[in-house]
């Protein structure tokens, strides 16, 4: 394949361009009978579409994602399910000005280098506005892995440029009620404050995102190479601007003793989740928690130095409609990839291992630790 | 594919357990005409063999490479290339006590719960020993990558507990004459007393890895999701006790405005390499950059709780052959599982964009930042 | 993959039922830089549009395909390119009557026992208005095949029922002026003299196409599994009611001698194609010949046996819009897969092999020998 | 990946040449549990092996198989198995005399072609030899279909040149009591003597094989493109010397009309099975029926016009051991290439239809109908 399908038995294939007429995917290998409907959808979409504060870009999208096929009579037929969403508010003469720039630490240069030349309008194919299907078809495999086995996924924002946001205030219902996908209330302020004057300084920062399923069951994830925890690093990695992915302590390991690290266990359950739920390329049962790191956008007002489509020295300047902290907005679409990841891992162990007894009691996870 | 297979057009399938007759794999989609023999695989293979120096595993192993087919009068046919390598130290019996019992932070119970049981005989599948393989098969993608395009893959031990490598001494010379692939020289002594002392206290540490692929030509990776950077988190991930994997200045991003990480660009070159040399997924011809964190070896001379297969509590003990830091000798397999991801999309980049032509002319990589 | 896709660098994945909002697929792997727009597609799209003689359904599609993404000034970009074609004349309402029955010799059946319900509607998924949308994305692979091999993919019918179409009277010029696609002029009173019998009649015949590609190159496909040969006779039996396929001289082997057989060669070239174009998994640079057989339809005005959809006897009579014989519009469809297959092989070919230095000359194709 | 696997849940890649070191391949997918040792898989080694009688090549190889991984205490254990059969009687000198020409109609030209060069040892990689380690990779897929789902897969031969073996004496029992796995006794007579007859002229001859399953369930096949019916047309068309697949009533369908080829349906079960067992390329719970055509072999004592390596004209005639009909070995192949498509179906199918409920009772297949 060429890289715009992910999975190997639930598999997403992505499509569109940030200026084309339309985005879309088709989800194929969703199993037939679940309760399906685009408002089903439309939940994680309206958390990640753009224009809702004055936080992220000015672009106003409705996002209205349209299910083409494989529903019938409300359920799934275990046919493909084609989704699409329509661009509606392209600006396309915004991007007249860089059409022969190519923006430092952005896609423009590497595109043109690949293809020859590129779709330059927004960034083409390289824009995050591609993420919005990913949030849509993550969507259903939310819903499955729901109903069918209990898991739930959900993140939230865990840095912001310098600003920490896991701390004794965590609170999960805090999460979806302020568009930074913050947890702790009191932070609120804070952000918007330094997102105010880093609006005004023309810049842009990082941030750090984390995932998490909960109600996992044991055994999913195939060694050696297609492991659970390989698969999700593989997900999250190619979620736009991200550059580190880490699985339970992630770097922290690097520093940690074995006895400090590993999670024992009682038939109790396990008294620690430092693993971040995988061992060995397989869930545990315990919390599977991923972490992201996503860099700065590189679509910046304050001027740079680069070259032109004819390899000349260029000052480029970008006046688009950007986001500020692509981090804002990535909380559910890291979501809907570790959603996608999971269901993929669920039918692939159901196909290879349905029917295999195991006689050692599945022991419960420990209680979530939410700074992992 | 069952997860024993990575790559797309050039594809190594894995097989082997610990104990087992033999470890090895079949390399698929080699292009046909590379001088190859047993002797180029052996010398990444001695490097990571075991029982080497007293700061690794003392299992002895020959892991003497035998290639069984793809090769004739001393050149790859275009055939697939199946590598062999025989177990000959194994020391089962040594395992016998912890048969019915789950090392925590071991893929034991993992395996266990998907299977229904395992082979417990040092680890069976999940052993550290199959990656000798993937070092094998990584030396004919290193050949390839060197000869065809000049790309040569290089990598280090970066830190190793509290011991960061990298600093002024950094000297590639120095990496491949020490048992730690440790860049500074002046560093050893201060590693070996922190192992000594590890190893009497029965415990084991964490370790972080930096592969580097210099020479690098743009235009390598697939968006979206089969990125060059996605690929290789997933190939880094996949290796045995990885925790995190961080591309160019990974976690550092969060930190940083773009301002800071924009790497800008003149005609005479890129003026820095924050990002790693991967921009939206596909390669900018800058040094590909990647790090990664590994935990501490789960078996461990010192007690932990855990259960039985059964489900009992009990407690464990590990007197088997291990190493007390996988870190120590994961420097050539990160290598290989870099060699393994390139060499796949120079393929795909061959196979989708042969005869492409881009006018804009390829600027030089910034210099080597050791340290990203 | 759950089966909607096809191919490994060139990919189709298909989506959309008979009577949903509309039928249509993704397009990977498509190089940059081909000039492409709807018209491109349309053409074939008409020659196997229904509605356009008394022979095929009565349903009125206009067919028009909508390209939604990968294309940019006229080129395609080297990102996945989206086709859609709406659904217009559905008639629902005629599959009131068989929505609880299950036709013999249909998918309804099947598509039951394997997903516990079904879009019952037109055939929903199973209904051969999918193999548009391959026709659309197989004039892709026509073009790039054309324009950058010389490699020209054309098909026809070669029997319908009784009557045998390949003679002393062949003439490509003559195959897409008839609705039959028949290469013989002569024989099209014939051929509506016998559909029109058939149609009074209430029943169906099956029918034999032959698709040829010329101008090939020597080297394409990848022995042992994914031979070229192998891969034709997956993407035509993949085509709605197909149930043999051969390459070359098929089933007529079974009483040749290997001297009668055998396509010897000179330097002048080959002196015969029995082999139709391809050794051992291998393009050989003669014509690419394949047959394939289709059933006659399933959807019968006269009465058969059945049960319905809870196991009762019943009996049934399609009253909807059917073909009497899928055959006569196969002609496109097959001609589209067999593009597929190729550009597929071109892609793979140009990834692995690239560079490789052949000095055996490569000798000409015998002259095409029409019924092989 | 590089054409040398197959499957998608429950893989074989296959490695080796006929003259190399060993023949092998790694199974993967292979669900735990499954009692399995080297002697189930040598049964149908033993069916394929040559030299057991004049009327196949007089090559003599014991074809023992040995286990290398993925079983633990006689049981599988999910991960991948590795097989390998050394080669001992190779005659690499009888090969001498053809290593720069190319035999007509046989993959030396192809592969000198594709790859620049080849192994002419015995026909490298091309040779039939190769198919060994599908017989044995077979075995597993028939044992795990027998015993989980009571599958049971046989096949015959149908025709060798212009003798038809299928009639009245049909007896599945006598198939494997004589070389030929001809199924009337009383034809073995006539079918030694065509053969002593063809082998003194020293030409070969071509033949026909029928494998069915019976004891199937409905449901298995993915459509749109992964039908079950295209993929055993791919696993069967990639049988070295084929040239034919049909299923059921295959290129009879031509002449066929509607109310002829249905297979009508009752609650005591299908009244005929014209089909083979599949429908939309889904399993019906027929017996699954193919027959597949093979060409005479191409390597013959009688003298041919041919090219050699530099392109000059020349005369081959072939000398080493070779199967004056490769149709005579190939029922064994025919079989397990069947079993490994119906394996990879039974756990694709498990993996994404696990737990749909169908209300529809399964209805009987109809009583096998020997020539389809």
């Amino acid at each position: 394949m060429s890289g715009n399908t992910i999975g190997k038995l639930f598999t997403l294939t992505s499509f569109g361009e940030s200026h084309g007429v339309a985005i879309g995917g088709i989800v194929d290998g969703c199993p037939p009978g679940l309760p399906l409907c685009e408002a089903d959808l439309q939940a994680d979409l309206d958390r990640r579409r753009p224009g809702q504060s004055r936080h992220t870009t000015q672009r106003r999208e409705p996002d209205q994602v349209k299910i083409l096929s494989g529903v019938f009579e409300g359920h799934t037929t275990g046919c493909p399910i084609a989704l699409s969403i329509e661009n509606e508010d392209q600006r396309s003469k915004d991007y007249g000005n860089i059409k022969d720039l190519f923006r430092p630490a952005h896609a423009d240069y590497t595109y043109q280098q690949k293809y020859g030349f590129r779709d330059y309008r927004g960034g083409g194919r390289a824009s995050a506005r591609e993420t919005a299907i990913r949030v849509a078809a993550g969507g259903i495999a939310k819903k499955y892995l729901h109903q069918h086995y209990g898991v739930m996924i959900r993140g939230y924002l865990s840095q912001l440029g310098p600003i920490k946001t896991v701390n004794e205030n965590f609170d999960w219902n805090v999460v979806n009620q302020n568009p930074f996908f913050c947890p702790d209330i009191n932070l609120i302020p804070t952000l918007e404050e330094y997102m105010d004057n880093l609006r005004k300084e023309g810049n842009s920062i990082g941030a750090k995102i984390t995932v998490i399923a909960s109600g996992m069951l044991p055994g999913w994830g195939e060694p050696i190479f297609d492991r659970l925890d390989a698969d999700i690093a593989h997900a999250l990695m190619g979620i736009n601007a991200v550059k580190g992915v880490e699985i339970g302590d992630g770097f922290a390991c690097v520093e940690q003793k074995g006895t400090v690290h590993r999670d024992e266990m009682t038939p109790a359950g396990f008294l620690s989740n430092h693993a971040g739920g995988i061992l060995g390329g397989i869930s545990s049962g315990q919390d599977v928690i991923a972490h992201l790191a996503l860099k700065p956008t590189s679509s910046l007002r304050l001027p740079g130095r680069t070259i032109d489509v004819h390899g000349n020295s260029a000052e480029v300047v970008t006046t688009g409609r950007h986001d500020p902290c692509v981090g804002i907005r990535a909380t559910p679409i890291a979501e809907a990839m570790l959603a996608l990841v999971l269901m993929d891992h669920a039918l692939r162990h159901r196909g290879q291992n349905a029917g295999v007894r195991c006689d050692t009691p599945i022991i419960p996870a420990s209680p979530v630790s939410l700074d992992d």
